[in-house]
């Protein structure tokens, strides 16, 4: 599964060794051997006996530029320093920052955006409280809000470790749909507090966009804010992917020619992002649906079921299938993985039904090898951007809260996540259509404004407000 | 006290009207005998016996404008619609923004602000968390938090019509020290919530600016939030207020000639700016002071003393004044009011000592009509920018923000208020001190960095660290 050496994982280490005749080549062969290519060296500095070297070398992936570290440090002599990277410089200071909409040239200007004439401004939303949607920057504010507790794969890392991972969801926020988005990161895990600093913070915000929580506190964390709040609550984690997956689902049922109404879907995974996606295709439609966690098969009679897993095993597996994950799989038409690395084999996936569609999200290491899946399903997809059909959330969140944020919506409804699903596999013309190509890219340029809208119209419906426009 | 009509309570009032010879005539009437000036007249929509006219006109301030209205709104066959302006304009859909600092043109950019590049800077703020200042916003971003008790002269108006004057502080931080500031407007008055709020938030942030919160909350918020946090808390209508007082009398004595360890100072308010101006007048070297309320000088004996008031019938009046504000002004060096419109007239100001400095700072009135006070004072200052010497506290926290956050402070040490009143008194150089520029213009190119510089090196100095540049 190891990828060639990237840019993105390009690092600079600066290291000091002994001045002579072999110091450098010792440094590149060093970086050659341990797999990476160098693409510049620096000296720093100079003195009789010592040298300071900047070396620059692409790497494959994170693991791989810590042994090339690792490499250069067991050199006789060699003392690494600064390790640096392009990610690193990128993230100096931090990615996103507060800017002014107007220039504060003067007194006149001074005494508009703040005393006296902002008063006016306040007192209008005094008289007027709905005109804080119209005269602050609530209308277009979004709150990025974790606990640190399940940061990406890392697992809890705390609030100030989490901050570049919500930095840089604000930055796609604002790339993708023009929302002001800020990272509040609590040191707080307790659902309790979380609730109430997240509920207290509120005002100035349109929407809250839950993030890295850890389950099962973010189901619970989620539901009471959305009782609590007069803001749209939206877990990332869960809701973004559950999009995502039923866009790409409902794509690739049209390259192989089936309906949702009629599949045979195997999920592995029970966790946030598998219940979610699993309530999301249920209310778009699919019945027939079985789970396998770590234990095996999810059924209503397993042994010592936990509690978490009771809307599951009730909801799911009317058939009443047993066994383990391989077993379930036996004659399913998709399979949908949220969970480990390398669960299956290509013989498991022989075994589907025929037109087979393999969804193997864990990442960064699937549950089954892509290619070993390509030699028997029929669509294959991954989390991953080195392979086609990446599933990623960032097609879902930009669109998903320009929608709400324009709608004014006061809550999420079910029927808007299936609208951006709709809206995400749309994009994807009948033309355009194939096994590698279920999904686009989130760069295209249509897919963000076709979430938002499609959001905003059902948000909008779902309310019963009427739509803009026809009015 | 009234202030000629300017551009910034420049209104445009949309109204309809029966068509006809004299409608426009009757409108520019209404609205110069009101004493405002007519700037633009812009018929929008025309029928047979209707007329929609925009009316564009300057007035005086908010109750002239709203005067005008009236006007307009009184006279025959008249509807007044809406009503905007300038300062609202400015306001539509907030004053700030959230910025992403790069471009995310492709999907390489994309790997390094976010995933999967941005999961190896999460990892060394884990293992260094000393790094979240080096590789996030923290390090240069302020949370301007208010619970909209006590916003500008409005009183409590809560939070989301606080939320206008929290994002012109923000621009105001971004503007004059290149700070990150976002307001949190919180939803609850209850300070040990506030406590844990702002707590909960702090890991994402380098400083906390509390705004706007009503005394005597404000203390007990303050205090706390000191104890727990590991950044500095300042409450600027507290603190920023007193640097600016500090350093205005500092270069008004310079003017007059007496030192502040010997001058005779009365003060009137014993709220929260007058309490926090009194002790850094103190902990500069001022002696002999007397503070009035509304019930008259304060003195250890007064009857029903309330217990806010203990300390300072304690820490104050060592002579034992009793009597009233007038009476204890005789013979005075320096009067501070920041207390209520209208209090003294010129013949008590008469009475004081000669070479006497009166800053009457009630705002929008002052405690004495300053044309009065500067017949019979050396110097005078206001809190209003149509008067020369305006004590406005904007001259104060965007620098020592900044020097804090450069510092990497961890508290708010009462050495560095002083330092920064200091570094403000002495962007006045010799040459340009008169008795009418005590003050710089918080647009001086100077005023912001000096601040910086001071309370950096005061901060340093106070947490027994060597400043930048000596080691």
């Amino acid at each position: 599964m190891a990828s060639a050496p990237s840019i993105s994982y390009s690092i600079t280490v600066r290291l000091e060794l002994p001045a002579g005749g072999t110091a450098i080549s010792r440094l590149t062969t060093a970086v050659e051997q341990a797999g990476g290519i160098v693409t510049a060296l620096d000296v720093t500095a100079s003195g009789h006996d010592r040298l300071r070297i900047d070396v620059t070398c692409a790497a494959s992936d994170t693991d791989h530029a810590q042994e090339i570290v690792v490499a250069l440090g067991r050199l006789e002599g060699v003392t690494v320093h600064k390790v640096s990277d392009r990610t690193f410089l990128m993230h100096l200071g931090g990615t996103i920052e507060m800017a002014s909409k107007h220039p504060i040239r003067n007194r006149d200007d001074l005494s508009m955006v703040y005393t006296p004439g902002v008063a006016r401004v306040c007192e209008a939303i005094v008289a007027n409280p709905e005109d804080a949607r119209r005269l602050t920057v609530k209308r277009n504010a979004v709150a990025v809000v974790t606990d640190g507790s399940a940061v990406l794969g890392l697992g809890n890392i705390g609030p100030a470790a989490a901050l570049p991972v919500m930095e840089g969801k604000a930055a796609l926020f604002k790339r993708f749909a023009g929302i002001d988005a800020w990272p509040l990161c609590l040191d707080t895990q307790d659902p309790d507090q979380i609730v109430e600093v997240v509920k207290a913070i509120s005002p100035g915000f349109a929407g809250i966009n839950l993030e890295d929580i850890s389950a099962p506190r973010c189901f619970e964390i989620e539901a009471r804010l959305r009782e609590v709040l007069d803001i749209p609550v939206f877990h990332d984690d869960q809701h973004g992917t559950a999009i995502v997956v039923l866009a790409a689902l409902t794509n690739a049922l049209r390259v192989v020619g089936k309906k949702l109404s009629e599949v045979r879907l195997v999920m592995s995974g029970a966790g946030a992002a598998g219940t979610a996606i699993l309530k999301l295709l249920m209310e778009a439609g699919v019945r027939d649906v079985v789970v396998a966690d770590v234990e095996g098969v999810i059924h209503r009679d397993r042994p010592n079921l936990h509690e978490s897993l009771r809307w599951l095993a009730e909801s799911t597996n009317t058939a009443g299938v047993t066994g383990d994950l391989r077993d379930a799989l036996v004659g399913a038409d998709v399979f949908v993985g949220v969970s480990a690395p390398n669960l299956l084999t290509g013989e498991d996936v022989a075994k589907m039904a025929d037109g087979s569609i393999v969804f193997a999200l864990a990442n960064p290491v699937p549950e089954i090898d892509p290619g070993a899946a390509r030699a028997h399903a029929a669509v294959v997809a991954t989390g991953r951007s080195d392979y086609p059909n990446q599933i990623n959330n960032v097609l879902a969140f930009p669109g998903v809260f320009r929608g709400l944020l324009d709608a004014s919506a006061t809550q999420v409804h079910p029927s808007l996540l299936v609208a951006a699903a709709e809206a995400i596999a749309s994009v994807v013309t009948a033309d355009e259509l194939n096994a590698n190509y279920i999904i686009p890219s989130v760069f295209h340029s249509d897919v963000h404004t076709a979430v938002a809208g499609a959001v905003r119209q059902a948000a909008e419906k779902a309310s019963g407000r009427v739509p803009a426009g026809s009015s």
